[in-house]
């Protein structure tokens, strides 16, 4: 899988990319994310990529020629499979629409920032538009690792037990279970009696209990 | 305003903190960032902070021990307002947690990873759990910058133009309306007309319009 990332802060992106489970996807040849600086496809000499926008009013607006000309380069090297905008009004992301993106060859995501982009922009070239949730950032750039990591651990190879994916919350419509790891008691708190001995067919029954109880608690919306 | 992350992956965090806006805000004095890397505060000799989960399964839980001893020694140099952990299980974060987050004078952002923290670490330290979304990551290193970002985004003085914020997408329930900046006519797809006069009123009436309709066809939620 291919992920090539627009941006205008490609240096805010070095660390995430650069750490850990990401980095070891790519260094596997797993997964290659590509980041590139919007900055590079203006054409004007101050290599400026936003402007006030039409009508007035506080923010810039992020201009369609340095956009349209990254994109239109990447479609020339190879077929991309969706287009990406990260914008707080897009769809939001859930596990379901991040296992699909899993499955797909080359994806581009864009991520938004001052004001967001100009409107045509996301009327000429955009497939796909994602928001993180309900709550506005400086940029789209944390909201672009985040979806890239949420993908990238479900290509197959990339975490080393993948039982352990299969197991997360979401993936069955049920937040997890407690979890608890030694020592057995702290601070007069003791680990539930049951994890301790050997059934395991016990033990995954209270998990399933567990694990319900949590949603029905927390959040009854996932169970409708 | 303070924020204090712990984490096992510090070095994650590094790039999100020293660019733009979040750079520039430290710089500023307006919010100070502390990174804690866990491992740190581990007693054993292997510097592990992590173990197998009591009742078997796959995957690993973060101890107890140096997340307790992290958060004591903290609270022990100063007071905290509250002290969160994130998590795919915690309470879904929205614009409005953010807004009174925005407030505090001292936070701790306590990362998960793995299977997530011994369930000990939440009945004794946490305060607050709080969820970026219904999707599942490599850990919470990600979630707890954009959870930052949102807050110290809002801190006065921050961002250089604080009517922006104030007009962006959730700030009143409403999407925010679709921008446009120069050119005026790009590949045939032009501005709308209202905006390039120099009515206020009723480009301010065409905004509202334009917001409305976008929250009613994208997110009818939003206006429940």
């Amino acid at each position: 899988m291919r992920i090539d990332i627009i941006t205008v802060l490609p240096e805010l992106l070095e660390s995430p990319f650069n750490a850990s489970i990401l980095k070891r996807a790519q260094e596997k040849g797993l997964v290659e994310v590509v980041v590139h600086n919007l900055r590079d496809y203006s054409t004007n000499k101050q290599k400026s990529i936003d402007d006030y926008a039409f009508g007035g009013g506080a923010g810039m607006v992020m201009q369609i020629q340095p956009i349209a000309d990254c994109i239109e380069k990447l479609q020339a090297e190879r077929g991309y499979d969706e287009i990406i905008y990260m914008t707080p009004d897009g769809e939001t992301m859930k596990q379901g629409m991040v296992n699909t993106l899993s499955l797909k060859e080359n994806i581009i995501i864009l991520a938004g920032h001052y004001k967001g982009v100009d409107e045509r922009v996301r009327e000429l070239f955009i497939t796909k538009e994602i928001s993180v949730g309900d709550f506005v950032l400086t940029g789209g750039e944390l909201p672009a690792a985040i979806l890239s990591d949420a993908i990238i651990r479900l290509i197959p190879g990339v975490i080393s037990d993948e039982t352990s994916a299969l197991t997360d919350s979401f993936q069955d419509n049920l937040l997890a279970p407690p979890v608890y790891t030694r020592p057995e008691e702290y601070r007069g708190k003791k680990v539930p009696e049951i994890l301790l001995g050997g059934n395991h067919k016990a033990i995954e029954q209270w998990r399933e209990e567990k694990a319900l109880e949590r949603t029905k608690t927390r959040r009854p919306d996932l169970l409708d």
